[in-house]
């Protein structure tokens, strides 16, 4: 498929990673159903993502107010992982089981689209991450499921999480390029409008099963996106790649 | 050939890449004299890069009393090309000419051991960057020459230059390992000396041609380093990948 002639200027495809590059569901489930036998791993990966945003609007209100810095989500998804264990009445794990359980984050199985799509899409274009997670978590993430990034990208760098400005600025000032030679990819509508409000182009990736085979969740077209593709080799096609 | 036992909990290495890991003394003269027919392409590059270390100091400096922010190496690098075109009497190039020839630090070639070296490295250990070269220029020098990279680590990341210890501790950080269980690997003795200062191990690797075929530099080894190699071919033996 030829790329449509206004993509001849974009240069960089930034990637969203939990949920749309990665399976976090999935992979959480499965950690937790094997460290913890007799725990609903679906529930409990549902209750420990749930955690998340609420973590880094408190860190970033702790930054705004002078009263705290920069914090990586390891230790954010560690902090979590403390009441979602008390939620669930697991006592019988100590403190290196936690940092084991902790780490299913670094270990969360790509899509089966992701890898072949990706590796399509870098013929021809810079493919980065911006992602929430820290450069560590997303680069043992890469080596154990294969993904082959150009770069990692993270709110580490910028100090600051998603959707704050500087990080979809911040790439597009790593790369020397106008917001609009950017393209961020992810599966979530929120980030897209974040990242358009910034001038980069958004492209949606479809991932009905982000939160489970059992908990379908709305994928239709925003209009508003400059592309919307089923999956990441859809990308590909989509980009002429 | 066996890994020492010692080099059990290894688990990344970090390489300077200027004239350790690509031939900046030679992509830049072969790009000088392509770009500018009849300047000493030698001798220019020798000049250009002779500019770096004052210009690291100037801006570390200019932090330290408020005056100012960390600067990207493409910046510092345009502002000594400016100086160094008048050296030469170079007057026939114009504002897009010199930005074209400051990319040619994007393009740099590897040295012929680079790309399969550090297949083998990325077998067994995390193997990323410790460059002043700002995350940009490194992805896409990676992009163009093949390296392949787990993670593109830069003074960028640290807002600091090497030598400052910020950069070398920020590796231990940014993978959460203790100082120890990173090494870094460069052909450059002060950069070693430093980072063993911060506890790291640290490969000297020869690039007795760093200056050119005709400028041999002392390669000798020195008996603090934890290893010597020939190339990153070689360093791969010692460590057993």
């Amino acid at each position: 498929m030829q790329a449509q002639p206004d993509f001849d200027d974009l240069k960089v495809i930034a990637f969203d990673v939990f949920g749309t590059v990665v399976d976090w569901h999935g992979g959480i489930a499965s950690e937790v159903e094997r460290l913890l036998p007799g725990v609903d791993g679906s529930a409990f990966a549902l209750a420990w993502r749930a955690g998340y945003q609420p973590a880094m609007r408190a860190v970033m209100d702790r930054i705004a107010s002078g009263e705290g810095g920069f914090t990586l989500i390891d230790e954010l998804h560690l902090n979590i992982l403390e009441g979602v264990l008390r939620d669930f009445g697991v006592t019988h794990i100590d403190a290196a089981g936690k940092r084991e359980l902790n780490r299913a984050w670094h270990r969360l199985p790509a899509w089966p689209d992701a890898v072949a799509g990706l590796t399509r899409l870098k013929s021809k274009y810079i493919v980065c991450t911006l992602s929430n997670g820290n450069i560590g978590l997303l680069t043992e993430m890469a080596k154990n499921a294969g993904l082959p990034w150009d770069c990692v990208l993270s709110a580490e760098v910028f100090k600051a999480y998603k959707p704050d400005p500087r990080t979809y600025l911040g790439v597009a000032a790593v790369f020397d390029t106008s917001p609009g030679q950017v393209m961020l990819a992810a599966a979530h509508q929120d980030d897209l409008a974040a990242a358009r409000a910034c001038g980069l182009r958004s492209a949606y990736i479809e991932r009905p099963h982000e939160f489970g085979a059992n908990r379908p969740k709305d994928v239709s077209a925003h209009p508003d996106n400059t592309l919307h593709a089923r999956d990441i080799g859809a990308l590909a096609d989509l980009l002429g790649c």
